[in-house]
């Protein structure tokens, strides 16, 4: 069993998407640069201790990254430690095989760090660029996560869908160093999405860009949909717009016109983002993390209560944030808000375990049980790692 | 113009496919343990001079690589001048937009250094793994070239062809660095191969595994296609199985065993590879190159004056060739040989000028004139590096 396989506790990352914000005279940052800017996030993220490095796939002029299996390579080999996903590979697009092999190969560069995030795509730039057909949009998805999942737990492998040619016997190569890759499903919000990651026994990200409260019915969703297929439930990740810096103040001053820019050039559904309505969505109940470490730990705490994730991605550097703001943004993630947070949970399952918590007490209330269990599995990994 | 559009001088290389050869035992080199290995002899090439790094795909159990783009981010991030290529794409199977957004991607993270080597493919296994017909093999390749021709000098594109979904002025992205993506052609000896590249302008490797004199007609073949076509023909680029070792004894002795090994694994048609064949392969007008420097540089020379080529990509580490053995071939490919080929080159260079040689001489006898311009491009270089 590699290192990897194991349960790990709560865990803290960053991705990107690379945007090419364009500044107030319409220049965009140049691809080029902003790769290298990329580079320097994770870097200084594997350094300073966090555990997750993610990069996302769109195929339009105002991003830099349509292959986040390529930038990830040169990501492992600029790293040590960080693990490396897409976030996300758009699968309906995207051939499974080479998939697979792509992250295969990543994963070997690496020393067993690669994951794969499916994802069915937030735009639908990919789907006239490979010729496929809207109204088929589940189907695409569905039938090549389908064979992803084949490719991955059978070596050679036997498969016909509706949307790729079918394999005889076929063997995909090379292998990966883990055991069984992980592929994780990120979902918006669309239950049927959620529904099938419960199903299918895969790890789930949720997206948060509205009120965080609506997703903890899907949070439940996933929950009783992986035990109603007979499954122990997966782990839950959350991801959201974050900027961090020393005070609440500096955070939302420095961020605020580069997170309007960012809402503006990508999310121009949303109107011109006045700082009123920035700094409620930045508010404690808000789902836009810009603020002081102990706000950002406060508020992954609540969400833990309401969601009983275990890991939570940062999407940092937003807007064109100066890279040394950003740089610091994650200094500050992995130096004050991981281990706060570590500490924060690791006491409440102290108390729950004193309390005399039990199984049951789960479904009436999600963060003690998940706080227990994130202890033990802490515990766990502590304990293999002494013992070995 | 970035520095990469320059036309260079003579330039040494080497690459691999990655192969996991098997020892006596049988067992198999581990794929991560070889890639960690081409790593190495990436990093080696690069800060001893050499101009060229390559890796082959194959979709097989007994090779590392099946995505030559993900290993060369990582081999980007671990260099700092080489240029990067894939040995070959096999095009027939690749989407050519993928293929595009990859090298792109390739392209930015390392500073305009990645060039694409397309092939038909020497192995047919990719055939069955993407649900392709082996009778289409030729219409294959030509569709996606042209695909991939069109993607790089127009953006938007609108495409349509007769083996992938057409393009209605679509946008592909990212951009590289590099004004024009270099694309070579590598082929194996088919004639229409080479008649396809001169017409379409594009530079051309041979890869011998023969009689070099075998090819000088393909080389001939490939200039008057292009002229015909109303180009100025491309530059030609040879590739071949090489080991160099301080003396012809030494790399003789070291690398039999192994490259006989190589030669029972990878091309069983052979048969047995004995001491005897091996010897006379590696003899001046065999295609092996197994020798001390000067023999290797001998035999660079006269396949210059039969084949007028101003690129030499050697493989190595073949047969499970110990590492120090691959690195120290390195060493000498760059210290050694590349230098003496230059010196030579430039040497004859200078006796074709005073001995008053035209433009004209050129088909009768291609070492001088392609000598001569060889010079003239790298006084060129010199002297725009002098001026900056």
């Amino acid at each position: 069993m590699t290192e990897s396989d194991e349960v790990p506790g709560f865990e803290l990352g960053i991705f990107t998407f690379g945007e090419l914000t364009s500044d107030a005279d319409g220049t965009p940052i140049p691809a080029d640069r902003r790769l290298q800017e990329v580079l320097a996030w994770a870097t200084t993220a594997d350094r300073a201790g966090l555990d997750v490095f993610g990069v996302g796939e769109h195929h339009r002029p105002d991003f830099a990254i349509s292959s986040p299996q390529v930038v990830l390579a040169a990501v492992a080999q600029a790293t040590e430690r960080i693990r490396l996903t897409s976030t996300v590979t758009v699968l309906s697009s995207a051939d499974p095989v080479r998939t697979f092999e792509d992250f295969a190969t990543l994963d070997l560069l690496s020393g067993g760090r690669a994951e794969i995030t499916a994802g069915r795509g937030a735009y639908i730039e990919s789907f006239p660029l490979f010729g496929q057909d809207l109204d088929r949009y589940d189907e695409y998805f569905e039938d090549r996560l389908d064979l992803l999942l084949r490719v991955r737990d059978e070596n050679p492998v036997t498969w016909s869908g509706t949307t790729r040619p079918p394999l005889a016997n076929a063997g995909v190569w090379p292998r990966p160093v883990q055991s069984k890759l992980p592929v994780w499903i990120a979902v918006g919000g669309t239950p049927e999405s959620v529904e099938r990651a419960g199903r299918l026994d895969l790890p789930l990200y949720l997206a948060i860009l509205g009120a965080p409260e609506r997703f903890a019915p899907l949070a439940r969703l996933y929950r009783d949909t992986a035990r109603a297929a007979g499954h122990t439930p997966g782990r839950i990740g959350v991801t959201s717009h974050v900027h961090v810096a020393k005070t609440s103040r500096a955070a939302r001053d420095t961020f605020y016109p580069y997170y309007a820019g960012y809402i503006g050039q990508n999310m121009p559904r949303i109107g011109r983002l006045g700082r009123d309505a920035f700094d409620a969505w930045a508010s404690p109940r808000g789902a836009l993390f810009a603020g002081s470490p102990a706000e950002v730990v406060d508020k992954i705490l609540w969400e833990h209560e309401i969601l009983g994730h275990s890991r939570f991605l940062a999407q940092v550097g937003l807007g064109g944030l100066p890279l040394a703001d950003t740089l610091s943004s994650i200094e500050l993630l992995a130096t004050e808000v991981l281990p706060e947070v570590r500490r924060s949970l690791a006491t409440s399952t102290k108390q729950a375990v004193e309390a005399g918590v039990h199984r049951e007490s789960f479904d009436s209330g999600a963060r003690l049980l998940a706080a227990v269990s994130l202890n033990l599995k802490n515990s766990c990994v502590l304990e293999n790692r002494v013992n070995r």
